[in-house]
Formats: structure tokens, C-alpha cells, sequence
């Protein structure tokens, strides 16, 4: 590495945090489970397959437009738990709180936290509460830990194995909304049309999703680093690419606004309730169709392909007429999104 | 609550912690299994039961005598594992940095879970980074939550249901050691017989307590709020008393010196290398003639026994012939030392 000092860019999902994981994480702790690097590992308990995945929320600010901190560490496990394609069960909740914080906020989080939990049909069952003096801490940050019980047919999708060119690649609806959202509720941008949050959880997208098509190669959500940083790190290494059609990316206009005025490309701001969904070509049609009756799939849409040229790439086919690639992110360009 | 500020204490596993859990937590997340708020809780998935366990890491300094803030958060989720009658399996790990933190530090840390956990024989095998501003938080934060698989017979260890009037109550070693060892790297005292932290993975010793007896009813780790507030929370509410007598409980000369010096009372200092252990009294003391023989036992004794007199408090009947309560922790003796 460049610099022997974490920079913010190590937290941001891009290339940075690819580079820290694999020169510092996966050198020591590296093994078969832990290396495949999905967002959620696959582990076999006597006869079960179980997912298990980890994520802290460090959130600035924790309130914004559509959501909480913990509503993010809810759905953000949520869904990290079922892109694997796993049933999501359990979760712990750990919470590292700033001395003087006040406890009628934690309750507003904590009742967000239940109501959430409750709906995802996933029971909150362990816990544990650390506080740290005054500036020892910036509010609170909240780690959940999942798991879910998976099929075995199933276990392959996190680490997109059986990924094939000719395989549709859908998104469940436009990208951009929470990173844009955090970022207005951390400016108090004053803007006529404010944009909301996507936060939400995907279980019951996924699920019904399963029960048209058994062809589902792989599933990710699109948080830090953007759907970019997703399609990059699917065609890393690869023996395919990826071709994306920029027109059939759904961009609510006010994201897109916010964008060009705060310099930011939407393919590298983060989501908090899209998934990238690779199904076999025969069954995306009949996905995005059943996803556009539902409350979080409206705007779902088939944006690409997996295609076997410029290995290793993905390609956007922008909207005028030229090609360009898409890179992971290469440094931090909104730290403490989630 | 008094206040509607988050105070040191309530991070303190002593009184008002206890508090935050039941009025806060509890209140909005209440479920069967988390309402018996035992250190790792027991899950049933498919035909297989589950220990389940989160804690995050927050001790200050990073580095001290007998460890580092990587080796707390290992050996702290494999006991809390361990003493619910599991055998640790996986672990997740969580990182929160602080922008600007030493990336060969970081790594220092990292190897050193990687080597606790080969020892243990538990597996990583998911994990997260978040990176915050500088000030934002105190240089690194971990969260490990672990999973182990339990035998059925064994899955009310940590509840401690089964335990009755005439157990022994036996620890595996001295009292002190970790809140001592953290409180003198922290003024960085000169001390001529430096205190060591006791940290250390314990689930060895609690297996071959097993080989010999399946009459543990209950076993914990004596962290947060040390040896008194474990035993504070064992009688809590319940038709038994316990009684200790103090000159069993082994307490290290130089942890009585600096503990006077200190104004604490080595009881309710941290350990975190040390569990109770509640046993059916025939077969205490081969318990703890084996666990001499261990590394992390040779100080093990038979401290005291449950009761049934003064339900729900623990009296210690002192060294010089007086009797005092024990206590929970009522407030903040020593923030941040796990």
C-alpha cells in the first residue's frame, strides 16, 4: 500500500477497501468460507446451511428523509442475508453510544429497529451496549449480525459461481435515492423536491422472485460504492463482461439533479434497497414483471447482460450513443453513507 | 430514567446498563430468547441448536500487557460462546476506523486474531470496515459475533435454569487482572511487578470441565462489572441466595496493591480470562483439581455455594469475619476496558 494511514476511501466499498481487505484481512484471516468474499458467507452446521453475514452502520447524520441508523442496520442485514439467497431469521444488535447522547433518540432507534424487524419477519435475539466517552464516539453506531437458513440448491448465489454469458442482469428500481438523501440531511440542503431514502428490506422481493425462477445465478445490494462498484466487482477476474444500456437505469430527475450539481455519477452512489439480480435470460422478463407490482420493484427493469467479450469489464452503453467503462470506486466520494 | 443522557454507566454491565436493557431494549425488541438475556443465546435452526453472541470492542488503550484490542475481541466472543455450554465454530469480525489510524497497527491487530483464532480453533469467515472521520471515533472499534453448536442437554447452561440450593461455586483463576492491566497502560504507570490481563480463550478448559462433569448448571464470563455483578445478576430476582468466602477467591498481590491504591475493590474489577462456573457440589472439587493442571486454571478454587437463605443477594463473608452484599456495579468504575 500507498500509505501506511487509513484513509476514508478504505471504507467506501471501491477499490481502496478491495486493496485493505486483501493485503490485510484476507492475508491473515484467509480460509475456503472467508475468501469468497460475498456479503454473506455460507457456513454447514450439522445438516443445515446457514448464511451469516456482519455489518456496523456509522450513518452521518443518523436521521435522514426515509429512514434512521436503525432502519439501515436492519435492512442492510436484511438484505445482505437474502441477495445470498437465504431466509433471514436472526439478528444481534450491538450499539456503541457517545456519553450525552440522549436516550429518548436511542428509543426513536430502537422502536424503528423493532418495527422494522418485525415486518422482515426476523426476530432481534442477542445484544450488547458499549458507551464511549464524549468525542470518543460520533452519536451512536450500530452493528448487526444475521443469519438465515439456506437452501443447498441456493448456496452458490452470493458468490455468483454459475454467472453465464446470455444471463439478464435486473435491478429492482432507481439507484441513488439514499446516498443523495444522507447527503441532503447533511447539508440541510434546501431542495423543492427532497429525495427520500430508499432503505428498505428486500426478503420478500427475493422470495417472491424465487418463486417464479430457480435460475437466479446471483444477487447483490447495490449499497457503498454504488451499482458500479457491484457490476465491477461481479466481472473482476472473469471470463465474461457486462453490457449495460445507461437508458434502461432508472434515475428519479431529482437524483439526477442533485447529481450534476454535487458532481456525483449515480452508478457510484450508494443504495440501500436495490439488488443486482443475474437470471437466466428465459426468466428476467417474467421477474421484472412480477417485481413492478410490488411496493419496492416499481420501477424494476432488465439494465444489461453478461456478455463473453471485454473480459473482466463492464461496459455502459451510454445514452448518447459512446461506450465507457465503469471502475470500481477508486476513492471515497460520500464516507459514512451507512 | 433519571436523565436523558447516555452516561458512562449505562455501558458499565452493572446497574444501569441493566437498566438500558430492560427500558429501552427490551421494551421495544422483547422476544423468548432475548428476554433471557444470557451471554450467547440459544437458537434451533432446522434440527440443529445454535449458540449465537455479539459483542464489540471498544477498550482504550489498544495495546496493553497480556494483549490488544484484536485478542479481547476474540478470546471476549469465544467465552461468551463457550460458557453457554457451546463449542465455538465461526466468527464474524467488524471494523470501525479511524481516518488517519495506522494501517501496520491495524495489521499487528489483525494477526493477532488471526493467531487467537487458529489457537481457538474458530473460524472467521465474514467481516465489514467502516472507516470515520478523524474525531469521529477513538482509532479502532471491533465487533466479533460468534456461533457455536450446542448439545441440547446443555442448551440452559446460560440461563442457568437448573441451578439449586448446594452448588459450588467455583472460578478458575485470579480476580483483576484485565481492568488492572488496562487501568495501568492507560496512566502508564510505572509499577515494578506489572499486572498482565488474564485475556485469554477459555473454551479448552470448560471442555474438559465437561469430560468430567455433566452437572455444570451454569457458567459465565466475569467481564463488565467483574466477579460481583455476575453474582449480583445469578440471584437477581430468584428463590436462592449465594455465599463467597473472600479469602477462596484468589485476588494477585500486586492487583490487591494497586486496587488500595485505586480506591476499587478487585470484585468489581474486569477479567477476561475468568468464568463462574455453578456446579452440583459432588462433583466440584475434580473440576477443579483438573482445571489446576491447565494453563488458565492453575488458580482455580471453590469460592462459595448457592443458598437458600437472603434470596436473590450474594453475601461474602469477609477475611476478618464480617459479611457485606455484593452488589451490582451501580456505576462507572472503569469505562472502556473491554
Amino acid at each position: 500500500m500507498k500509505t501506511d494511514k487509513i484513509l476514508l476511501g478504505h471504507g467506501s466499498g471501491g477499490q481502496l477497501s478491495n486493496e485493505l481487505i486483501n493485503k490485510v484481512f484476507i492475508k491473515h484471516f484467509s480460509n475456503k468460507t472467508l475468501d469468497i468474499l460475498s456479503d454473506a458467507c455460507i457456513l454447514k452446521i450439522n445438516q443445515s446451511h446457514i448464511a451469516f453475514t456482519s455489518d456496523s452502520f456509522v450513518v452521518d447524520p443518523i436521521f435522514f428523509l426515509g429512514g434512521n441508523i436503525g432502519k439501515l442496520a436492519i435492512c442492510g442485514t436484511v438484505n445482505d442475508i437474502a441477495v445470498s439467497g437465504a431466509k433471514p431469521l436472526y439478528l444481534s444488535t450491538a450499539f456503541i453510544i457517545e456519553e450525552g447522547f440522549s436516550i429518548s433518540k436511542l428509543e426513536e432507534i430502537v422502536k424503528t429497529m423493532a418495527e422494522e424487524a418485525k415486518k422482515a419477519g426476523i426476530k432481534i435475539v442477542t445484544g450488547d451496549t458499549k458507551v464511549v466517552n464524549k468525542g470518543k464516539c460520533d452519536k451512536i453506531f450500530i452493528n448487526t449480525t444475521g443469519i438465515g437458513s439456506i437452501l443447498e440448491k441456493r448456496k452458490h448465489i452470493g458468490s455468483g459461481k454459475n454467472i453465464k454469458p446470455g444471463d439478464k442482469i435486473i435491478i429492482n428500481g432507481s439507484i441513488g435515492d439514499h446516498g443523495i438523501a444522507v447527503m441532503s440531511a447533511r447539508n440541510d440542503l434546501k431542495i423543492s423536491s427532497p429525495v427520500i431514502s430508499d432503505c428498505a428490506c428486500l426478503h420478500k422481493l427475493i422470495e417472491k422472485s424465487f418463486e417464479i425462477s430457480e435460475n437466479i445465478k446471483f444477487m447483490r445490494d447495490a449499497t457503498r460504492g454504488g451499482l458500479a462498484s457491484i457490476l465491477a466487482e461481479i466481472v473482476e477476474n472473469k471470463q465474461f463482461g457486462i453490457e449495460i444500456e445507461e437508458e434502461n437505469v432508472p434515475v428519479k430527475e431529482t437524483v439526477r439533479g442533485m447529481c450534476e450539481l454535487l458532481g456525483f455519477d449515480p452508478f457510484y452512489v450508494a443504495n440501500e434497497g436495490k439488488f443486482v439480480m443475474i437470471v437466466e435470460a428465459n426468466d428476467a422478463e417474467a421477474i421484472v414483471n412480477m417485481l413492478r407490482t410490488q411496493e419496492f420493484g416499481s420501477e424494476a427493469a432488465i439494465i444489461g447482460e453478461v456478455v463473453d467479450k471485454h473480459h473482466g469489464k463492464t461496459v455502459i452503453n451510454t445514452s448518447i450513443g459512446g461506450q465507457r467503462i465503469l471502475d470500481m470506486l477508486s476513492a471515497e466520494q460520500l464516507p459514512r453513507i451507512c
